[in-house]
Parts: structure tokens; sequence; C-alpha cells
């Protein structure tokens, strides 16, 4: 939690964050600040202090709304450190960084620095700052493991609420989803408009967006609609123009957010429709038993790698290949899985092979984690996936966010 | 153009490029993959030589749709970096950073680093990388000013077409806002809902959502709907719960771009509900006289500066306080008059005051730039701006991308 953030400093021997970037969309800016909208902004965060935001004159209002203590940039004179360096530019805006950073107590020390902003002109800028101040370090961490995304990962009763209520817009528009495919008749094994054309995935998709869009969340990483092969390879998005062919299976996999970039919710179903042939059925319940047990045995306190392992267990005990054999595999079960979910999709803690996993990827109270077993045949054209996302509770309590049936087969007017 | 890249890169002195972060909503990587899903990659382009996508296996798929040479990041076995570096995951991941580099012949060089991404774990990724091979030095450039935005800042005809269809998806749903605002009645000075409840700026902007959506654009940085004081910050994205007032002035600025963070386009009007005081007029007519003054002069070969130095010139003449007279004013002419559109909503060219512009801030065939002068009157509850984007042909045409009426009073039943 935020509150965790001065003794995560102090342990990692940090001694100020430094977060750059837009308002929006860039979850470390929108974690410090609520989601102001702001083009770009700065924050600086002094260890054992409150953190002080740095505004474009034209945002003040936005950085008002912040609440935090908020100052105006344009006090820091840009023409003049720019006659000073000589019309470097790169180096009048480290000048205008080293005075920020000074006016916020930060005159030497270690900063972490975060954003997901352009890479390219504040590498430039931390580089001529640690010249003309040598005195600070500008420090990244390991990827998935910074002290923000271990503060990030355990969530307080509001986030969790946040994160809820997307569940429930997202469920409600799977809910919709079914409904809008079983409302439609088959046709020489596929689902037909009314006019007679086949319904494709394309066609879903732009009602997807659309119920999404009414209820006031958004998908900036888009979802995944894919049917047949492309269900076999579990990051495929689907084909646009892939018709909606009865018995396939239908990797169904959802994950909006609040709008500007807030809190995500991350939800899996695999559909088949009509009917489901043996072969799905049989991949489904491999799934389908895997994920009940890994969801009956959630536990805080416990290590994420346990469940990890617990389902390459079982996977292999049922003749299926992992990724724990070979990480190269293709078909099998070929990702990890889960992993927090919060202002990223996918944070921390991760679920990971003991291989890779941190004494930090633990479930514990305030954790938010999607479970996501899956099984992939591309060549055999399926793919099974089913998640759900689930809160761990101060008492021990492990609360399915959302609850949506699981049923496999969405019933089809004319399938066989 | 993407052609320039290797020219820019030699006479920059750059030996390659690496762009990382996902593929979508990262400029940078979807102008060299064409934007496709990947939930992240890293691409390599060596000078003079084609670009490697890098990509994670599951996302093979939507690796191969980008067209380039990809390869699969597992080849590159990470668990043995990790026992090679003792477990240090910065160091690891950089060992494969390495070879990966090295594969594609990088192995001593320059390279500028791109991508809109958290900033933090590629950052501790360079500086170990830098230590692996002190041959590679990552470099950063000025902001708004890399050789990747030069090569953007000039788009051919299939970018400009692309922009033109998001603009025409724009002034198409502006229209609809007019319409909707027109079909509402007027009570007590504000505009009512059937119900007899104000209509709110809330109300008008899930409209706009959904007609945006409905249409299958995104706005990933939001728009500006704001009514009176609002309308006197440019920045100001609007309040929700504002009334819409009669004769007080509406700055709707919008700026969608194609799904997934494609091509933007970027739009302005300025409206009054019903009449328009006089002193609204006034405002108006001296940023429409600006605005045409300025559209009139574009000419191919031109440095922008001279239109963001003639707005300074009119508007002075007009009486109004610009920042070139002072940074820190916060009414009269407070920001520049456009920058270039493509990828990002704010690119290169852009329109700066002298003492900022670069030569490479120049109209030139290719140049897709918007030109939008305002002024502003945050304590007279007031605000005007007008903006148009302009694509400067091979022939040296100036195209304005999309016409729409500039009118400034927007018909109401039962006004005055």
């Amino acid at each position: 939690m935020k509150s965790d953030l001065d003794r995560l400093m102090r342990e990692n021997d940090i001694d100020g964050l430094l977060i750059t970037g837009p308002g929006q969309h860039n979850p470390p800016m929108v974690y410090m600040t609520g989601g102001a909208h702001l083009t770009a902004a700065d924050l600086v965060k002094p260890r054992d202090r409150d953190p002080i935001l740095f505004y474009s004159p034209m945002e003040r209002d936005e950085a008002a709304r912040s609440g935090l203590d908020a100052r105006n940039v344009m006090e820091y004179p840009y023409k003049e450190f720019l006659k000073e360096s000589g019309g470097d530019r790169v180096r009048a805006t480290a000048m205008r960084y080293k005075r920020m950073l000074a006016d916020a107590g930060l005159e030497a020390g270690r900063v972490a620095v975060y954003g997901r902003t352009e890479l390219n002109a504040f590498l430039a800028i931390l580089k001529a700052l640690e010249i003309l101040n040598p005195d600070l370090e500008f420090v990244g961490e390991p990827s998935g493991d910074s002290i923000l995304l271990q503060a990030m990962a355990t969530k307080d009763a509001a986030e969790i609420e946040r994160i809820r209520r997307v569940g429930r817009i997202t469920t409600e528009v799977v809910g919709l989803t079914a409904d809008f495919l079983s409302g439609h008749a088959a046709r020489d094994g596929v689902l037909v408009k009314p006019d007679g054309d086949p319904l494709t995935v394309g066609d879903v998709k732009r009602r997807i967006d659309l119920w999404l869009a009414e209820r006031g969340v958004e998908t900036p990483e888009g979802f995944i609609f894919a049917i047949g092969r492309d269900a076999g390879v579990p990051h495929s998005s689907g084909t646009d123009s892939d018709p909606l062919a009865l018995g396939k299976t239908i990797v169904f996999d959802i994950f909006p957010c609040e709008k500007g970039g807030g809190y995500y919710f991350d939800f899996s179903r695999t559909w088949s429709l009509g009917y489901a042939t043996e072969a799905v059925e049989s991949l489904y319940d491999d799934v389908r038993s895997t994920f009940d047990a890994v969801m009956g045995a959630l536990k805080t306190g416990e290590p994420t790698t346990r469940y990890q392992e617990q389902t390459c267990d079982l996977f292999e005990g049922l003749g299926h290949r992992t990724t724990r054999q070979d990480p190269l595999i293709q078909s099998g079960y070929v990702h990890s899985l889960g992993h927090g979910i919060g202002l990223h999709v996918h944070e921390a803690p991760w679920f990971r092979n003991q291989v890779y996993a941190t004494p930090r990827d633990v479930l514990r109270p305030g954790s938010v984690v999607t479970v996501e077993p899956g099984l992939y045949y591309p060549d055999e054209g399926m793919g099974v996936r089913l998640e759900d996302s689930v809160a761990v509770h101060p008492d021990g309590r492990i609360e399915v966010l959302v609850e949506y049936p699981l049923d496999l087969v969405i019933p089809v007017k004319g399938a066989r």
C-alpha cells in the first residue's frame, strides 16, 4: 500500500522517487496523483516527506484536483537555463530538474525513477543530470519488482472496490456477449446474421467495444476474442474476419480499466458454440479441474510459486507438457498461472516458476491476483483458458471478485 | 519518413535503434511494426539494415503480422543467463539484450533508445548493459527532436490518408455533438433534458465517448469540453457537473486516434449556446481573424516560428498579452500556435518562439500540423480556441484535412 512507501524506500536505500510523464495511462503517476488529466508532469517524493507535483500552468486546475502540494514548472525559467547552458536543450532541462529536486530536498542521494513515458528524451536528461550533480544517482530496479510495484502489490479496501466495480462491468459485458451469440441462428456450421451473412469475430468485437464504452471503461490493451487455432495461441487477439464456427473453442479474455488508465480487471472464459466436441470437452475438463483445485488451495501467506508448481504437477499428471519441462514448447501449458492486477493489467505479485520467483511473490492481505490456467493445442485448432480474479482479505478470506458461470457450451438455435 | 531513418542515423552518428515496450500505444513500436498486438517486445534497427523484432512466443502470430524479420526471445535462454549472473535478474536481462544486439550486428557503437514504457526497469537494464559491454553507448536525444521524431515529422500519402480518416470521424462526431446540443431546449439560461434536469458537461462527454467508440476510434488522452472559466484554462478538460449555460464559451478540443494507438487527429471549435455576448463575440473575432491570417500565410519551406511570431504580433496588436512578452502570464495568448500530429497527438514539427525553435521546425512536404490560436481570460469566465489540422503536399499545396464550419453560436430553442 502507498503507506508502505517510506519503509520500502528505507529498506532499499532510496532517498527519493522521481515520477515523470502524463497524468493518465501512466500507473506511477496515477498512483500518486489519482489520475489527474495532465499532459506531462513530474512528481518528486522525498523519503519521509510528502510528494510535490510540478505541473504546466495550462494544467493548474487539473494539478489542483490532485490535492497534492503542486508547483508551477514555469517558476523554473527554462529560458534562463537555456541561456546558461549555451543553447544545450538537454542540459537546460537537466538544470531545471536539478533545481526542482533541490527544492524538494534532494540535493544528493539515490533517486528511483518511474513513469510510463518516452524513454528517449528522459534518458538524455538523466545522463545530463548525473553529470550536473554527481551526488545524485538515478536508479532503476528489476523488472516487475520495483519498490513502487511492491507498494502497489497490496491494495486497500477502496482500491479493491474499484477493481470489483470494473469486474462487474466486465462480466456484465461478457453476459451480453453470450446472449448476443445465443441470439444468432446457425447455418452450415457458423452463426449467421439476420441478412444471412456469417457473423464474424470482428462483428462481435465491435459490439463488445461499444458495450464497454457505454459503461465508461476502456481497453487500452485491447482484448482477446479468438476462435479455433487462434484460441490455441495464448496472446493471439483473434482474427476479425473469422466466422463464428460451432464446436470450436473461443477464448474470451477481457481486461478493461477505468477511464484514463485506472484500475484493471482481468477475466477469461472459454466457450464452444452449440456443442462441444469430445476433444474440446476433454481439454476443458482438464483445465476446469485444475482451475478448481488451484482456486480451492489459495491461502494467505503462501508463496505464489506453490500454485504455479501445483498447476504444472496437475497438467503434467494429465499428460500435458509444461514450460517447466521445456520453456520452448508452444503447446500444452505455456504460460504462468496468474499475476497481480491493479493500475497495470499485469503487476506484482507474480506467479512464477521456482527459478524466477522472489520472496515478494506471496499471497498477502490486499493481494489482488488472477488465476488463469490454460491448455493450448494450436495444431489441433483449440485452446482453453479459465480465469477469475481474487482478492485476499485481512481475515484471510479469498474473495472471487465477481462470480460468473463457467459453462463451456453457449446454446445456439439450429446447432446440429 | 521512415525511408529517412538511415540517413538521419548517419548524420547523427547513431549505429542502431533499440525500441522497447508494447506493440500498441507506443508510437516508436507502432511506427516500426504497424501496431501489432504485442504485450512486450524489442525491435533492433541497425543502420543500413532491416529491423529485427524480438517477440514472446505466445505472441508469434501477432509478431508475424508485422511482416518483419521476427525472432523468438526464448531462443535467448534467460534461465541460463540467470545462472551465469548468480541470480542477478537485471544483469541476466542485460546479458540477453547484449546477445540480441550482437545478433543484430550491434556489438559496439551508439544506440538510440526508444519506447513508451516504464522507465524504471529499462533504466536498470541499460546501466547494466553499458557495464557488460562498454563498447555500447545508449543515448537519448533532446525532447521532441529525436531522429525517430525527425523521420516521423514527414508523412507519406498513406499516413496522411489515415489521419484524414480519423479527421472525418472526428468532425462527424463534432457535428453530432452540435446537433445534440441544438436538440435540447433552454430553461432559465441552461440546456435541460426532457425530464427537466440540466444537461451537464458529463452528459455530453459520455455521448461523445459512445459516438467515437461506435466509429472505432479511441481517446487515450481524453478530450476537452470545457465551459466558462474552464474554457479560459487551455488544458482544463472540463467539469462533469457543469450545466450547459447559454452565452458562455465552450472550448471543444478533441484528438482521437486509431484503435490501438495509431494515427491521431486534432481539432477544436469554440461554441456559445443560443447567443454570444458582446465580450465573447469580440474575443472570438480576435481569434478568428488571427486564425484566418495564419492559415492563409502557411507555405512550404517556411520555419514554423514565423507563424508563432505572426500570431503574437497579431494578438499583441489587438491588445492581448502573449507568453512572448512574459512566459508566466495566465491570460491572453498562453500557448504555442500548433504542433505536428501523427502517432503522437503532439509531435514535430513544433511551433515555438524563436528562442526555442530548431532548424528542423519547418513546414515541408509531408508535414501534418495543427494551427490553433487561442485567447484565454479565466477571470472573465471565457476562452476561445480555433483549430484545424493541415497537410503540406509535395506540390506545395496546403490541405485543410477536414473542413468544418467555424460558427460560434449553436442555435438553441427558447434561448432569449
